[in-house]
């Protein structure tokens, strides 16, 4: 089953997908364009990874990390679907990032990798937006590469874990303006989903609605203001952002 | 005031303080000795500073960043007041960081550094402790040197920004076991505290909650189980650490 949360009339609301249409629970059918969307769950601790694909890490000049490259994200950072996100007029690339997120089901500590997916409540899609220009010195501090206000839209849908027999042979795909501009697998990630459970679960507890961004395959690509965002997973669904300027931020913020 | 949280009789309690002793709102005294403490506020997103203060970063080698170098710290990092870390057995060196907390109080979005304090709620004390071994690559990743479970003890009281006229002029100590080991002046931090507040909010907002970790001075040391650890800040008070040892933090984990 898919899971979302809209709001609508006064409140956040539970929803679910009907035959492409987004089911109340009264039953009643609306029309997935026109609702305010928010992240299918309220993300706790947010575990981003970087260069977690091989070929992405080739694209940027970076060996692949030999352990998790891992950071955090703070609660500020995301937003819906269908919603918008700032570029800065002061940056010179803000690239996209389509990624497969994992939102943990229980808490989860010292797990083995044969168990892992047992702790997966199911996955939804992040457009991790990277602001580059950021990323400029020794020590490499990414919160203002990767912590923004609504900086990283999730969803619109978790997809149960058991609906995706093999989360580790997804497509990926983003589109800007229609054109596909990104393409690759889950099956590239240098370290795949048990590894990651396992890894984190090592040194600290997972709780229910933590969340793994497990990075993003090669193929990124500078967006500007006006370009219309679509990341895609197969069996997950289509994650659609618009990218605005300052003017149009702040009109809305 | 001086403000804390409890675990007491079944609930989460806030506490007063009174003459050096814990205050119910009953009115009735309790001895801070035998409390179930908390952190003083839930923590919202937590930022945590690198290298703040120059001379500690001379002791790592380093040379002071040109800005703020900034981390998240997620909600599973921290502890109260008398409560216990653990040192795993596979760890060569955790070193205390006797750091001022600033709670942030309101919704904070491209402060001003004259508005900069309006919006602190207060202070409070951190052990913010660091397991070096992991800081092992080019890429520095510090979520395993720095977000272990309960690795990071809170409080244990939340004092009101009114009652600290001059927070860049205050002296922290640590103390191994009694002997003072650190000891160092809020008026060395590289950024001071309106500048962070204006970093931070120039490019995303704080939310009641948040809470800097401002850095640590020199005179870091390596602790080991059995320690007891006060960090100390003057006008504040003192927070209590006992470092254990893989055994004892399993028997009560």
């Amino acid at each position: 089953m898919k899971h979302g949360r809209i709001y609508h009339n006064g409140a956040i609301v539970p929803v679910t997908e009907e035959n492409g249409r987004v089911r109340l629970a009264s039953g009643r059918l609306l029309d997935e364009k026109t609702l305010q969307w928010l992240p299918p769950v309220e993300p706790g601790s947010v575990f981003a990874l970087g260069l977690n694909y091989a070929d992405h890490a080739a694209e940027l000049s970076f060996k692949a990390p030999d352990k998790p490259l891992v950071f955090l994200k703070g609660a500020n950072a995301f937003t819906g679907h269908r919603c918008i996100t700032r570029r800065p007029a002061d940056v010179t690339y803000m690239h996209y990032e389509c990624e497969l997120a994992v939102v943990i089901g229980k808490e989860a500590k010292n797990i083995s990798r044969k168990d892992a997916y047992d702790y997966v409540a199911g996955y939804t899609i992040a457009n991790d937006y990277a602001f580059r220009d950021y990323l400029e010195n020794y020590y490499r501090p990414n919160l203002r590469v990767k912590n923004r206000d609504h900086c990283t839209p999730l969803g619109p849908w978790l997809v149960d874990r058991q609906d995706i027999p093999d989360p580790m042979k997804l497509s990926l795909c983003t589109y800007i303006n229609g054109e596909k501009t990104q393409q690759g697998s889950t099956s590239d990630m240098v370290f795949d989903i048990p590894a990651l459970i396992v890894y984190l679960s090592e040194f600290m507890t997972l709780s229910p609605g933590d969340i793994i961004l497990t990075g993003t395959p090669t193929g990124i690509a500078d967006t500007q203001p006006g370009d219309e965002i679509i990341t895609e997973i197969e069996g997950i669904g289509q994650l659609i952002n618009t990218v605005v300027d300052d003017k149009t931020w702040y009109a809305s913020n």
